[in-house]
């Protein structure tokens, strides 16, 4: 998607330019982990022409690989950001419609060519949202990654404006969590998709106890008996400009919560959650046996990314392990 | 529309940044002849939100009256403008499926309201281009006005890329054209819709003679009985920043030609043939015994365009009146 | 006024470029309440030629009615603004001298019509503090409104710079406040305009009790009995990026306290007490008798003004509904 | 003077920023001076604050000297600049009414120091027309500079908007004229000032003819005995974006005609009558014997300065040299 | 090697930014490569850290492959370009000394991992120029090259402020060439580097005949015997913002010209000969037959860089062939 | 040095431009001394060329003698700034192998004439760190102004990554050490060049107790008899964008601790401590008695840096004094 917002803390209204950066769900992803070193490719479709080959040239230049995103269809999806501050809440317009991801369809990827030599699927509850023809793709995605052997990950991610193609969320959604081996969310996801509330939570007013949200892990790891693991981000928001920034693992044996960071003042929180989830199959790959670091690496992944304009975490790997390693003086590196 | 452009000659697959206007064929109109002094009205369909109200803002700014536009629909068309240089074409991208305006249709809206107070409408072949309802709504507007005793022009604009909704330009621009008074069009229109080429003149070889368009225009004015003149902008390309541009007239009494301006280097050459419209409008009203002033004045409307950023013709009644009287030294107003 | 600030934290030695915005006391209340929905006009006077325009431009562009505008005179006032940061002040300097609206007086403007339609009349304490013609006007518009049955509301908005054409604002304020329906105020102008300080308060070393102005505010209504409230907004400084923020209303019932936001960091603090007179306006209006309502919807307008670029406070009435009712959590509208 | 201009060739309406420069007159004189290597000051008077001090700064960063500048008075002359193209002229808006510099007056400015280890004293005919303080100032810096034994220059530079204080230019100017050594003007000044035509010569239709201006410079060195010689630019304005330039000299021995600069597409035009003024200071003091080198060097920089932003040509000496010998082939220094 | 440009036609001493771009010689050729389609990979030495990763995210977005690309050494060679206008040439210094590049020696590039299913290599004067070692590992490059079967053509692009560290490029050039398929050159290369002149040319005052081009080609074509074909570029610099740009191919059987583009106004001229080597070497790979097509297409590409910012020439494939055909016009592709 | 920082927030791999200041340790202390009103100058060796001649322009700008700088050397010292948030840690890269300053020597600058009419000198440890050449200078200058009679200061001022050349920080500053009158640095200076450390204090957490300090400067007042007094300053790291500032000083008398101040958000952080110097060398100079107000006039100078993009605090002597004398508001100047 074309990510369109005014400079600094302009409103819509006010901006003679737009910024311009490319994003979204499973793009962030792979930036991420391109980002941290490790190969990393996205699959899309996106019209022909100059816009289209302009979004493959920004991933490209964050070192994602572009090589099976599929060229067709009338126009790149748009979305409209104005950042906020303090009291006033960002904005996002969402410009999706006739997009040329939502005319994706099952049988349009070559999904053998494009997860060759991959080890990893990761989808989002965007993709599933967008048009049916998405939500058959992810699904074949999901089922073609589980037939070569790949684990497969999805961040529930829920958008409520998306959802207008027929079918909701709840009904579609389990399809794809029954079939994964990591589920992620944020601390709404859960209760907006599958109806399970953390107990002593009112997200609305920040009141947001980690402790909560271990029934929460728990009633999903039941209901989808394949998950390894679930992790959920916990974002406090104490205003546009300050959020308080956490986050819980539970892999059926322990439920671990990361410290929590305190963010003031924010520059772009968008792309967080996809940073945390990049971070979290970072370290399921690299220290399977040390569920605590990963998820402290997740979690500062996903706190860096406020630091950050535009969706993607360019955050260094060493970057990321120092603060997860609880190092957040923020002195000047010379 | 929405008008988004790389800074200065960027390409898209460079722009950190795209400058933001809104502009489109009846909007170009109605500022430039807001600029000249008169009051003007646009009527279209935008959507509700921040960013159909930023297009509404804008319009203000420059002194179009936004009171009879109709807000619904899902998103606002946009188009991508490339600017070119030298030998290098500027680049448009048409981002319009789906816009609140192809949406619009016949009875949407409410005409006798719109036109309350008005003397002249003005439709382009734009509008008509965009959707069935689109086109059906422009001649409405025709009709309506042409029953509350306005005057009404058309300017052909033929753009190949959106008549897509199953019927052509040449199929339907007649039923708007005979219900004008004044048609417009440039170089090319009127070989693309109806057929009619000039003599001696090859548009993409960049040869140009306004005296072959004398016939172009008797053609024209044989074909709609109605029709009280034509006027077409001539332009010859020598390059994306160095053009000749003129213009004819013709209102069944004599065959004029206004004086040729050379334009280099060129800032913006978008809207100028809207600019050339206003100006005719704006001539025809004040002027209405003096139709060489009023081509002159109308060429010198569409000559300043190219000097202005944006789709909007910014030039003052003054300026245009002292390059229409050929005083075109340029020297420092101060 | 033409506002002129460096872009970002720069002070006025470093600026190779100023943002370029207009605004000024009740300019920036007109475009509130236009901002509000709600129809609202500005009476001024401005210089013939391009800045002139431009500032209509502007005006237009955020709803403001700008037909009761006069044109003529040499020159636009202008404010220069350096935006500060942390424990750095902003800085104000003011180029008026000689403007177009120091030389309007009595019997310049049409009030009878530009007051026509109208039902509230607002004026400030910057408009009398300019010159003695423009005291005189002011003076004027305050008895034709009441005239014509307008409400009047005038807000004190000391300024000791401007004070300098040969009347202090303790001489001249009176025959304003007399004549006024509303008074409104901040921490300091009670006490700079008539000597009424509040109690426990020492507002340059940020100490504020919103109870001790519940005196001052009795104060006031004893001196002027035309009055029907009083609202004083009350900043403490804890930084240039940093400010607590509420408000008082007495209505001569009651005496209210505003729910008080804490603001940081601070985008852009000019124009917060203007948008709290529009609120309170907009309250007083829509909700004649929800005084408490009406003050909360007042302050948190105020308080947005905190997050926007420019002197205007761009905010939605939603927004402003959302963060009165005390939802402050900036989670991103999507 | 501080100098905001819209960026690009955007128009005042449109501006959201306006680049700032400094400049004026005598000021660029002494920047290109300064730039070619030689000492140079600047007198006048600025306010004291931030607006002055960065004046200031402005003027020390180009290598002026700042030490005689006095500083009082509320405020600092403005002139903004909306640069045109092509056939849209720039448009030039004095807002210097109650500068600090119009309130200069004679006795205000220590000469004898402002003036010490200095050679040569410029003044230009904006000074004079300013106010009558200015204009007594101007004069007495003239006797000053001839009782210390320095040679004086005066550039007529008429500007009609600015003589408004009770004299005209043609009974002002005759006081500073007759007290020089060289008198310069461009091809309007000396009819505008002293009635003095060009035969052959329509400015306005761009038809300047060099040798016409003999007759100019004979006159007007009759006129003023004293003068060693006079200097005239010779402008044909072919548009905004192209002129062509030139310039004569008469030393009472020779009329000399410098070489024509076809200049396309302008830059920035401001400033180059004083970058040519600066250019024949440079060259009679370095170059005494040798007027044909000399006028070819001035009428080098005046075309040079039409490439710099701003008001200051920035060139130096050796791309003055070298463009004076006639390589003007813009290869790249590398 | 990073470079850094004041933004527009500011001087060094204005800026208050640095645009960024990457490019240089070979980069240049396989980004306009990678842009017309092909496959293209540069070959360099970065320092590791975040200023050599921003290089390498540049050369991907573009599509140049960048495996190949080995980190170390202390820093990025930099170049300052200060872009020149009208009589003002643009200035490049370079800032190379103590670069990973020029630290580069035989034997640190595994070549044949490098090399392998590439059918071409390219390298320039720029190289050898820079070190001792660059010299060295430019030859092994050519030597490996033809080992594995690779044609292999060579720009000449003297460059005389770099040839600093012993020998000079007339001792060390013939080594490159006569080991090379083709060699690149522009009008002055041939002169400086071994001595041959064209007849009736005088390149700094912008006398330059194609015809006399000939005997430079054939005199090239003795020495070296290896070569198939000499190309070489020929710029009539008429200022720094007019050029006219052609060129000529000797392919050992017939002397072409190419039509000749006037260039006006200039954008960005760095980049263009290496623009023309890449067009020539996608033509000859391409059309090896059509010796008149591919010389047209590679000085069409040279002619678009023109009009892009930045080194990199970002036509695309299209454009470039339309140009070819003689298509200038720079109509709006819309 | 010339300081390349992108925009903003963003990442080096991300911009499209860079911000350019110039800086470095001792010019921050000679611009923040011109800005407090006093003389100033510089001594440094910058290359010839206009890369060169911009550093001097931006010295000059702020005030700063340049007349002692030499000119020579190939090229200026870079260094690459990435500004940080929240969590994440700004990222400085030096590029300064080879430049002009590290070529310098002694016996290259004429003392004599650098230091006329000066009072003090001050030195940091950057300066010996670049090269034994630089170190010899400093060695060299210290020495002269003993001679001379001026006072001398040096900011320890440790940077790791700088120590190069052969001798490590602890064997050099020990000799600059005890020629100077006033010793200074950071909370990890005097460990890092000494040895000395803190107790109850860990800088990497965050750890910093004022109290601790003072057995740091006793022990460095004791192994260097000749110094009048050691200031050191504090820094309480909370992230990049919120810090702690305070300072101590120790006069052999008494040790004394400055106000702490609490400075969020950060605008720009480099130079705080060399604003801490020229606050100390202003107050040592204006009030030799009153070490209390110096130091907090230091600490406040310091922290005011914090609010200022670029280098050079740009705090005026006034509000430097404000905020030492506790007034913090931050409240709107006008």
């Amino acid at each position: 998607m074309l990510r369109l917002s005014p400079p600094g803390q302009q409103r819509f209204v006010q901006a003679a330019s737009f910024d311009v950066h490319f994003g979204g769900g499973e793009a962030n992803v792979a930036a991420c982990l391109a980002g941290l070193g490790g190969p990393a490719s996205f699959v899309t479709r996106l019209p022909a022409g100059p816009i289209g080959d302009a979004a493959i040239a920004y991933l490209r230049r964050f070192g994602v690989g572009t090589e099976a995103i599929l060229r067709g269809g009338s126009r790149l999806g748009i979305y409209f950001l104005e950042t906020g501050a303090t009291q006033r809440g960002s904005v996002v317009i969402y410009d999706r419609a006739g997009s040329a991801f939502s005319e994706i369809d099952r049988g349009m990827v070559k999904w053998e060519e494009a997860l060759r030599g991959s080890g990893w699927l990761h989808v989002t509850g965007i993709t599933p949202a967008v048009s049916r023809g998405a939500a058959a793709a992810a699904l074949e995605a999901v089922e073609e990654a589980r037939a070569a052997g790949l684990k497969v990950s999805c961040d529930l991610n829920y958008r409520a404006k998306l959802w207008k193609w027929g079918r909701e969320a709840r009904e579609v959604m389990p399809e794809l969590a029954e079939r994964c081996d990591i589920l992620l969310g944020n601390e709404e996801d859960a209760d907006k998709v599958f109806g399970i509330k953390a107990p002593h939570t009112d997200v609305g007013k920040g009141q947001i106890s980690a402790a909560g949200y271990e029934k929460v892990a728990e009633q999903l790891l039941a209901r989808f008996p394949r998950l390894q693991g679930v992790a959920l981000t916990l974002r406090t928001s104490l205003g546009a400009s300050h959020n308080r920034w956490s986050a819980v693992f539970h892999d059926r044996k322990d439920f671990r919560v990361a410290r929590e960071h305190d963010i003031i003042p924010i520059i772009d929180r968008v792309g967080a959650g996809d940073a945390f989830a990049a971070g979290l199959i970072y370290g399921l790959n690299r220290w399977p046996d040390e569920p605590q670091r990963t998820l402290e690496f997740a979690a500062a992944s996903g706190c860096l990314k406020h630091s950050v304009p535009g969706d993607f975490n360019l955050a260094s790997l060493e970057e990321v392990e120092k603060l997860a390693r609880g190092e957040a003086s923020g002195r000047v590196a010379r």
